[in-house]
């Protein structure tokens, strides 16, 4: 088996062999400029590393991977878009650098291409990869229509906030699992299984970042801490105070995400010593915890040897340390 | 065999069994709003029609026949958001009723459910669809882009005209014949011969489209006659004319075509004027000609019984005729 840096190495050289360099260049050029722009390379690493758990190769998974990275890219595109934001790893978003029709345009050009890279594909294994790409594409449509819907809506339940972030984010990363799986040609029970994990992991680590968001040391964490305070964002830790608390912590708390201060470190604190007094922050632990082990306990159905669930486990533990 | 009416009809009766009505409502209400706008059908009519000739039912092409509008619906609302359209078919456009958002979101929900729509036939079939689909849709999106790009270039040659527009427009009518062949299971040079038929008489049709916004009968061209002229488009005539004109004339024509006068009577007038005495009135008429006859040339290969070839034949005269 290969270690994560050897598929991130191997992706990153398959990416810079297929960057599309081809005519219309205002079509083409900010398609490789999104996907140059950098990033962990999670997904198509997944694809990789899953194919060979499942007993396949990791260069026949290089396809798939790349479909999975150009449909992120994708879904970034058109989602910066929608978010009006400037920036996306700390350089121009492409509707900034280019305009929101070069990044409408181009959006739609990477969906299309990410089913392109599956016609490397025999006819099985092209339907299979095929069907569960779309189905998973619908999700994350979803999953971003619920976000928004989320936005200006004050009755956003648990299990709604859950949904929403599974299919925003959790059934891309299953997905890419599970396609290491079907490229592996790996059993229905196996390929099931695998989805699971990826499914659980995925939304324990983004439970995670929302609790990082208010909790985490901005020294490690990826991202501006206090960043959803700021932005009034409903996430889990805030759904988790406002279920908790009494009446006027939830008017307060209501009250302190209809602001947006010039600055906002007063207003991060009261929020985290609400999150902290409800209990929030203490059941978003618990719930991140569960995910987490419902994760692990599914790598038990999977007929593989020990070593490849430790190689599993290890990369959830990894992941959820924030070391990948 | 059927008749187009036919066709229209099981059509319709399939879209309005088939319109998405799902949660989030407000990714799928747009989908279905744009879907009964109305319009002739004329691509999904293609799909079932030729189906038929091949020897196919039409009921099995009724999947491929609604990817193919979803896709075209698609494909509106995209450019619609980029043309910043306000009407579509006499109604509000998706971004003008809702928001741009929520025009890129269901446009996104649209494309991917179009490739849904395949995984209703086997194997085989579904990967030549999907594979048709896909390289279509990538050219319909290098057409827009070339579309846009000419818009602020003086050098746009005639062939580079003639691949946007075969980009642009003719291709869908090409991949939805050959949808028809493929799922009747028609021989490959059939299926390569319908494909022909359907760009050079998509390509004759789009022709005749910038030929009748210049010189079309107000009552019965379905858009304003000299929108074209209003809107500074390089057309066909306007690029036959500039090819054509002495270097006095020439200069008019650039001159006219940097103005935008509030009332456009005298510019319509002079503009038609320079098409006329250029040649490039005759000329483009010609050219319409040489890719219906060249169409209606390619049905000799077809191995189907002169009754089919002069149904297609007839259709195609029909809409050249308009009156389709």
């Amino acid at each position: 088996m290969n270690t994560i840096l050897n598929y991130q190495e191997y992706f990153l050289d398959y990416l810079s062999e297929n960057t599309i360099k081809k005519e219309p260049k205002n079509l083409y050029e900010p398609i490789s400029y999104i996907l140059t722009l950098g990033g962990k390379r999670l997904r198509p690493v997944l694809v990789l590393m899953t194919s060979e758990i499942f007993g396949g190769s990791y260069e026949k998974a290089l396809d798939a991977a790349l479909a999975i990275e150009v449909f992120h890219n994708f879904s970034l595109v058109h989602d910066d878009i929608m978010d009006d934001a400037p920036l996306r790893r700390g350089k121009e978003t492409v509707h900034e650098k280019w305009d929101i029709n070069t990044g409408i345009l181009s959006g739609d050009a990477m969906l299309i291409n990410a089913y392109q890279l599956f016609e490397n594909y025999e006819g099985d294994t092209f339907k299979q990869l095929a069907q569960l790409f779309t189905k998973t594409a619908i999700e994350v449509c979803e999953g971003q229509q619920y976000d928004i819907d989320f936005e200006t809506r004050d009755d956003v339940t648990i299990p709604e906030y859950l949904k929403m972030i599974e299919y925003k984010t959790a059934v891309l990363v299953a997905a890419a699992m599970q396609m290491g799986a079907i490229i592996a040609e790996a059993s229905n029970t196996c390929k099931s299984a695998i989805y699971d994990f990826g499914r659980l992991l995925g939304l324990a680590f983004q439970l995670q970042d929302d609790y990082l968001d208010a909790f985490g040391d901005p020294a490690t964490f990826g991202k501006q801490v206090g960043g959803d305070i700021i932005e009034n964002k409903k996430t889990f830790l805030y759904l988790k105070a406002i279920e908790n608390a009494d009446d006027n912590v939830k008017k307060q708390l209501e009250g302190l995400f209809s602001l947006n201060p010039e600055d906002p470190s007063e207003k991060i604190q009261t929020v985290k010593s609400i999150f902290e007094t409800t209990g929030a922050k203490e059941k978003t632990r618990i719930e991140i915890e569960k995910y987490t082990e419902k994760a692990f306990e599914v790598l038990n159905d999977l007929s593989i040897s020990q070593d490849k669930k430790k190689i599993l486990q290890a990369f959830g533990e990894q992941l959820m340390n924030r070391n990948v």
